[in-house]
């Protein structure tokens, strides 16, 4: 249990109250006052720990990085408008994928050129919304390619520069939903696509200014990245060889895990991923003699999942066989990763978080599917009806893949920072269920 | 590929054009002017297969079951605004979970006294909204027959009868995500709660007329049913025995399943599962001297699945390793069946859907997500870029568990019959995406 409060933003604390009780607060918010204002299940997101997160990125890039380098926020983990306009102001690049997101950019006024669109499969809709924005496209495959270049030249217009998007056939050691850069992955170019890709570019006279890779998410051993580097870097060496170009960007994707739950601690630090990255890329171009091109690292996870926090009010508590059963007001609806990936949580009582556990408990939501277990077998202190629960590193690949299942309407989402709570999206409503039905004519 | 057409609603055809060449018809609509005309990925009901389905299940009960007998159909399984209302039409039952379907019942004006209202864990708005429809309410645990309880007398008003959820200990084959009905379940009474219950009510007055019970979604084999059935019923003799009281109407829920792909089939038909469930019925009371109460199935699945279909636009087209891919418009984002249970799919072009299949391929949606594979390895034929691909028995879990994961705009949905396809749900646009967004203060 001493362990939890770890799992939370870096400004939680456990704070006496005037009544003797102690409760959970998080960038100097009380949370229950939170929850009765805004009610639940309600997302916290704490500015403070955004920007340490990012701060340490920043710091261990310095550190281990003698050249260029960018942070890119990868908006598939978390995008919001507000996300993108703290993104904006603190100098970051933000990952887009296709016209749905590069939209949620536009709202923030997020500049263009700290925008990249990613995509396997970029619609015609995805491809002109990232010319509006003139934001840099990763090029995913020949298809896609052949279709921007005529687009330049039926539009007279010439396209921002390009990167390439390489399949380096080697994949962090990750859940199989979250393995990229495996062979016969979707995502990517191999290297025989890519140096069509340079030599159609090159025919056409377009810039390729960048090379991107990734090989999977949520990954906790930084070894696996150094043969996909050494795949993309000797390919690069041998291009480099032959027709004299090489990249001034390179991304080695994002990924960086996180620990979800008190037995995942300690967890390897950004510091030693960005160390290893770093080291292994100048050591890699230093061996093959080209440039140090500029470090682009796409982190979404490691900068936003734990400065999240979900809130749940428990209703029912039910024993079943030999089961205790928390029965909350979320779930699946509001974070699938349980069901889709065997994610596993942990979770505190907002009040007296400190109480020993007096036995194994397990969440699950209000929805018609047994899938719907937030977590299984934690052990909690007893936790009357009513009682608020907070579910820590709830920051990441939550809001955005929720859905309405079972009728459920979407939580709201409260940006905290300087002890203050700013409602940045709404809870959804029943009007907004129903908005785009017409019906059925008789 | 021959068996892969009986998985399409029953007005599937393939129909030659003025071109010489065939294409798939459903419903007497020609699915590539539907595509051209309001986009992909697309979704469509079929009317006819819909009502063939209930009929399916009213001549079932006729044939079978000597007593008065009901259909409701599961909400969770789809609900749209023109569902509810064919529904409603069809002198259906629906059930709701919660204040969000509730609410698009309202909408469809769906008959209070043929609404039925699940959940483990109703909040005060979901049993206002409930009392509010005059809804049948199916009571889940203790605590929420208390509250209700509390509500009538603190409102002076008379509850609707109530049901109660018995747990029977006893779930059906399946994955685990849809067991309900096993032990430890998070759903319903165990045999002392459900006599406390009945305690409860007979000293508060309140009518108690159903008990429901449900051992989990998407089954093929119907021989567990029988030890669910007969707990219950021996529970119902021995309570019949203490103190007089009989269920005028007994759930045993819904969850028969359907074929998916060509490999499921042939299917156990739906006159099967009911054939097996009255004669268990009539049996287990005739041993225990019960009336017949009314035989009330839930089924949402069996009636929905196969009238839907999903219509993609194949983009990219790759080949990575061994593998061909696919890349298609849609996806986990409108259907996380394949992520979340490893459903396994079928598809057929659109065009020429009889050519000769040259080998697997797999068919994966646009997101930046290695979990977004809708199909591995299917036997198709050569398919070009830009050919429509369309996925039978996409009908049920699909658009009630569908997201904006990377942005995605969830789908429009046309409703056929008689020839004609109606738009009864408008695809999403980046204004629905950006309506609960109110950013962030400088």
């Amino acid at each position: 249990m001493e362990r939890r409060l770890e799992l939370f933003p870096d400004t939680a604390q456990i704070v006496a109250g005037d009544d003797g009780r102690t409760a959970l607060t998080i960038g100097g918010c009380n949370l229950a006052a939170l929850a009765a204002a805004y009610g639940t299940p309600l997302y916290l997101f704490d500015e403070a720990t955004l920007d340490a997160r990012v701060q340490a990125y920043r710091d261990a890039l310095a550190a281990h990085y003698p050249a260029e380098a960018a942070i890119t926020l990868a908006g598939k983990a978390l995008l919001l408008k507000a996300s993108a306009q703290w993104a904006a102001r603190r100098g970051l690049w933000l990952d887009c994928t296709g016209a749905g997101e590069l939209a949620i950019a536009a709202a923030a006024d997020f500049p263009g050129e700290r925008l990249l669109v990613h995509g396997v499969n970029k619609s015609d809709e995805d491809l002109h919304a990232s010319l509006e924005s003139a934001a840099v496209i990763v090029v995913d495959n020949l298809t896609e390619l052949q279709r921007l270049l005529a687009m330049a030249t039926a539009g007279d217009t010439p396209l921002p520069a390009l990167w390439l998007r390489v399949r380096p056939g080697v994949a962090v050691d990750t859940h199989a939903f979250r393995q990229t850069g495996q062979s016969d992955s979707k995502f990517g170019m191999d290297p025989s696509e890519v140096r069509s890709a340079l030599a159609l570019c090159s025919a056409a006279g377009q810039t390729v200014e960048g090379v991107h890779f990734h090989q999977g998410s949520h990954f906790h051993n930084v070894q696996p990245i150094a043969p996909g580097l050494e795949t993309v870097l000797k390919l690069i060496a041998q291009i480099h060889a032959e027709t004299g170009w090489a990249p001034q960007v390179l991304s080695p994707g994002g990924g960086w895990g996180v620990p979800y739950h008190e037995d995942d601690l300690p967890h390897p630090s950004i510091e030693d991923y960005v160390r290893f990255v770093a080291e292994a890329l100048v050591a890699g171009c230093a061996a093959r003699a080209l440039p140090l091109p500029r470090l682009q690292l796409e982190p979404g996870r490691s900068i936003v999942a734990q400065a999240g926090v979900a809130l749940y009010r428990v209703g029912a508590i039910k024993q079943s066989g030999a089961r205790r059963w928390l029965l909350l007001d979320g779930g699946l609806a509001d974070n699938p990763r349980p069901a889709l990936y065997s994610a596993r949580y942990s979770a505190l009582p907002v009040l007296e978080p400190t109480r020993a556990a007096v036995g194994a408990a397990s969440l699950a939501g209000p929805y018609c599917e047994s899938g719907d277990v937030l977590i299984h077998d934690l052990p909690l202190p007893a936790i009357a009806e009513g009682e608020l629960l907070a579910v820590p590193v709830s920051g990441a690949y939550h809001l955005n893949m929720a859905s309405n299942y079972n009728g459920a309407r979407r939580p709201a989402v409260l940006w905290l920072r300087s002890g203050h709570a700013q409602l940045v999206q709404r809870r959804e409503t029943v009007d907004d269920l129903l908005r785009r039905d017409m019906g059925l004519d008789a």
